[in-house]
């Protein structure tokens, strides 16, 4: 209870130092004092919630997007207590994120972790909208445990590479299981490539909204343990992770077969090549469907403004540049030859250490 | 004395263990400490220096071609107290080293610190086979303040691209300079794309030996401030950044306009296409001149290897995750996914503190 309420202080202090009226806090602790006194916790005003989940942001060291961090869509969930709900309030999310192709980042804030150290609703999915994975082979392999999960309450998946999962929601003892609508929560785009027609038979496509759900998020002490947070791609984490990580979709090969490559040895670099090639169909294919997506190389100057704006402003950005540094030509970007600061601070996101994936 | 024995008996124990001999220490290190008693400090064996020039590659965190640690060349050249003398041995260092196009990795070991903490002999310059850079912004930019001190003593370089450094080798108060003999001591190669004929016209050549010389190599507490040494290169090394660099020679621009790549927008990923021609070109010149050279992909394996062998030999390996990634496309080799622990073991390689870059 100590420690709660010096993170409530630390985060109330700060909060209304960033917004000019440092006078104010003082009130507002004595408040948040009485109410942990009386309740043993205590509760975030809409204003606290909303410029602790754009901290939060701010505070990801991990994250390259940061630049946006003021225009966080903050929607308050905390009175949703049934797992149903909550699934409407997630596909909501998807919804509005989605905009019309501009997409809205945006985090949905479900009810605070109790005092017994329990989230009253969660989600057992990584993100909100994820492809299943199978034995088979077929689908995403980052999903096998999920898939399993949602296959033990009775999903059934078509077995294809691109089944979109069911959320799998934890309300209490039960997990909740509700099926996405493919046409009203999704937008998917057919990959293909600016020059080669042949791309598109490799049959790849991929979702819009990236909305990580497996996440807590920590304000001033208190943990929402289900907040779902979306931004939008950087072409890489499609094109260079999902299709080309070897545990993933691992399509490398194909690609540079399809693209009539010499794969006879690894030194022709085809392995290069085909991955710069794929990075260019997901943006290139994004773009002319007009969804949002950043290319590495246009992030990478927005994390340096970022950066700049931050130290005018007399605030030290922290960074984890493991994280920070793009997974294609990194050192074409200013950030590989930086330094920075993996200090945590908070309001931040953590991993959730009871997540099923 | 007292650390220096310690380390002295460190790195005895260590050797004569790992060569099956552990009982034979003691009586070298009793040796040692008379040596130390009398003179304030100690001189390796032959045995020693070579075998500790070994553990100080097979420590280098940031390498990821350790997998060939044993196969080092240790050159003694402890006797040579002139500059230039040193000058020949580093000259003899850089034609053994390229043998026929199959490069030997290799050091040369120049006298230790003294007890003043004074180098007899050291290079000022950063390998030994470096071009030089001018405020023109011809030439290579990271060498321009090695360039201003071989001016200041006498260089005239022709302005251009690609022009040799002299060695400026350091005896007592003074600096030496000698030029290398561009037919004799150095291989260069001209750089084409295996399949586009206009890419020669980039200009672009490099060295085939790269020999880092302002290191200090530490064995066993004791100082070696010219060690001198080279492996083969890497290909991205030269591709990736001498060329890539914006801060190098930059030439990401030029080679995507002379492949006629559309730099209109950087989402066309323009950057990272050229990148990888420019790599590429690289490891196909090099194959093609019969010079040795790894792409990051074998490498990387190399690495693995590397790692296999030591854990298999119940030795931990240390590795600087930042360092060991390849600058094109990281994730797609395994280091990317894995963990380095960056403890600094001796015997090892470090930043000479006064070094002239
Ligand atoms: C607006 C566009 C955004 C872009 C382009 C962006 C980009 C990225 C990228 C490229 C990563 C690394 C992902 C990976 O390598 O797996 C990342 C990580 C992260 N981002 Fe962002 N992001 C955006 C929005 C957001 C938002 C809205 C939040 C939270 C409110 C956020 C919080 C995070 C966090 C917590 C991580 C680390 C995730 C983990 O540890 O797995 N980002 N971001
Ligand atoms: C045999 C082939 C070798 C290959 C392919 C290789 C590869 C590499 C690469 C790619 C780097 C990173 C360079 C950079 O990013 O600037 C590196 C760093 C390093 N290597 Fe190796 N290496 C080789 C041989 C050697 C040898 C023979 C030694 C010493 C005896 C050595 C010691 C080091 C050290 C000390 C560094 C760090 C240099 C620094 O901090 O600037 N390597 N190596």
């Amino acid at each position: 209870m100590r420690r709660l309420q010096q993170e409530a202080e630390a985060f109330i202090h700060q909060m209304y130092r960033e917004k000019g009226k440092p006078e104010a806090a003082g009130g507002r602790i004595r408040e948040i004092a009485k109410e942990i006194q009386a309740t043993g916790t205590y509760t975030h005003t809409y204003e606290e919630l909303s410029y602790g989940a754009k901290l939060a942001w701010r505070n990801s060291n991990k994250c390259i997007g940061r630049l946006f961090w003021e225009n966080l869509h903050v929607i308050d969930a905390r009175h949703i207590h049934s797992a149903e709900k909550a699934a409407e309030a997630a596909r909501e999310h998807l919804r509005f994120a989605a905009g019309d192709g501009k997409i809205r980042p945006t985090v949905t804030v479900f009810p605070q972790r109790n005092l017994d150290g329990e989230d009253p609703l969660f989600f057992h999915n990584h993100q909100l909208i994820r492809y299943a994975g199978y034995e088979t082979g077929r689908g995403d392999p980052h999903s096998l445990e999920t898939t399993h999960l949602a296959e033990s309450l009775g999903w059934k998946g078509r077995g294809g590479d691109f089944d979109l999962l069911p959320l799998l929601i934890q309300e209490g003892e039960d997990i909740h299981m509700f099926p996405l609508d493919q046409k009203q929560d999704v937008q998917e785009i057919d990959i293909v490539h600016p020059e080669e027609e042949k791309f598109k038979e490799l049959g790849l496509k991929w979702y819009t909204v990236p909305a990580i759900s497996d996440m807590e998020m920590n304000i001033g002490g208190i943990t929402y343990g289900a907040a779902p947070f979306n931004g939008w791609y950087m072409g890489t984490e499609i094109a260079a992770r999902n299709f080309a990580d070897s545990f993933r979709y691992d399509r490398l090969k194909e690609t540079a077969e399809i693209l009539d490559m010499n794969t006879s040895k690894i030194s022709t670099l085809w392995k290069d090549r085909a991955l710069v090639e794929l990075n260019r169909a997901v943006l290139y294919s994004f773009q002319e469907a007009g969804a949002g997506i950043v290319d590495h190389h246009t992030a990478s100057e927005q994390f340096r403004l970022f950066c700049g704006k931050e130290n005018q402003l007399g605030r030290k950005v922290t960074g984890d540049w493991t994280w920070l540094i793009p997974p294609v030509s990194p050192a074409s970007v200013h950030i590989f030859h930086e330094a920075y600061d993996n200090t945590v601070n908070t309001p931040n996101f953590f991993y959730r250490n009871n997540t099923s994936e």
